[in-house]
């Protein structure tokens, strides 16, 4: 049984979703299964000085152009809502809540986040709708709702942003396979042809 | 008779250099040719206030790995040199200087300058190795020499790093088809298909 290959990202990422809709198949093609490892991109951004692709001159536009052609080019829908980038602590906590009780709920919570969000255009910053998405795939609206007011969630968030900057996690997405990075979605044939020859 | 593509580079980027092994072919595919178009990343890095990829805490140690990870996928020999990046003015403007003389030879001369620093890990920021180089393709060497000393070729890779700036260049490989922009090595499968589909 070979190590589960790791998932970054953040809920609020166009490349990070265009992932999400493509690596478990291409790990389950190989016998891996993939831990998906939310996380928030602002911390990376406090920790080195950086901020949002969109934000930044020249290489902004570009990527709005790069993240809608990068979907056509991977043959999924794609638009990039009103509000983009977005805080998606909720999701991302919600997301570890589910985790510890039903991982499969987890995973199709997940894909129904990116959905709504990068197909859809709905705010998933509002934590109303991710406990309504959070619903939708059979969890407990009410417990959830409560567990989101409380502190444990915020250290668990918090402690998976430190996991990833001491692993030098920086990007979404971005994928370990056997302790080699992989940052973004273009970097998937070599994630394929890694998965095929052990390494390259 | 297709407009030729751009493909902007920095002779010192290991990206620029795995594009410059793999576009012609690839234009060459579609009955397409390729304007090259050296200049200088420093000029970017000024206008946005962002320094080398290498010197990024986090994104350095990634992408000198990444580096030499995606030169073995695409089956290119690539070491990254003990002075890197170094300032590449004097080969770009030789670069000008021989393309107005003779553009199959400024080619030749293009290739030799990547090839000697990032396969052989030869200072090609040095105006003598510059100059040698030049020599081994055919060109004069001392006529380069002089025009190297003066101000007009000063001027014209200027302009070429203004016209960058000016068309929202802002990398290394960055290429354009018909006025689509494409920003990486990692993006020649989605320059294959816009070159097959007419885009996509």
């Amino acid at each position: 049984m070979k190590d589960p290959i790791d998932f970054w990202f953040d809920f609020s990422s166009p490349y990070g979703y265009l992932m999400s809709e493509k690596l478990d198949t291409l790990a389950a093609r190989h016998g891996r299964k993939v831990r998906w490892r939310p996380y928030l991109l602002g911390a990376v951004y406090k920790q080195l000085g950086s901020q949002p692709l969109p934000s930044i001159p020249m290489k902004g536009p570009y990527s709005l152009r790069d993240f809608q052609r990068t979907a056509r080019f991977f043959g999924l829908p794609l638009r990039i809502p009103d509000a983009f980038p977005i805080p998606t602590q909720h999701a991302a906590r919600a997301f570890y809540w589910l985790h510890e009780r039903d991982c499969p709920m987890a995973r199709t919570f997940a894909h129904a986040v990116f959905r709504r969000y990068f197909a859809d255009g709905q705010d998933i910053s509002q934590q109303d709708l991710v406990l309504d998405i959070a619903a939708s795939v059979g969890a407990d609206r009410a417990a959830l709702a409560e567990a989101l007011a409380g502190g444990e969630l915020k250290t668990r968030l918090r402690a998976a942003c430190d996991e990833a900057l001491a692993l030098g996690v920086f990007g979404s997405p971005y994928v370990m396979v056997d302790g080699e990075p992989f940052w973004g979605v273009d970097r998937l044939p070599q994630i394929e042809r890694w998965l095929e020859t052990g390494g390259f």
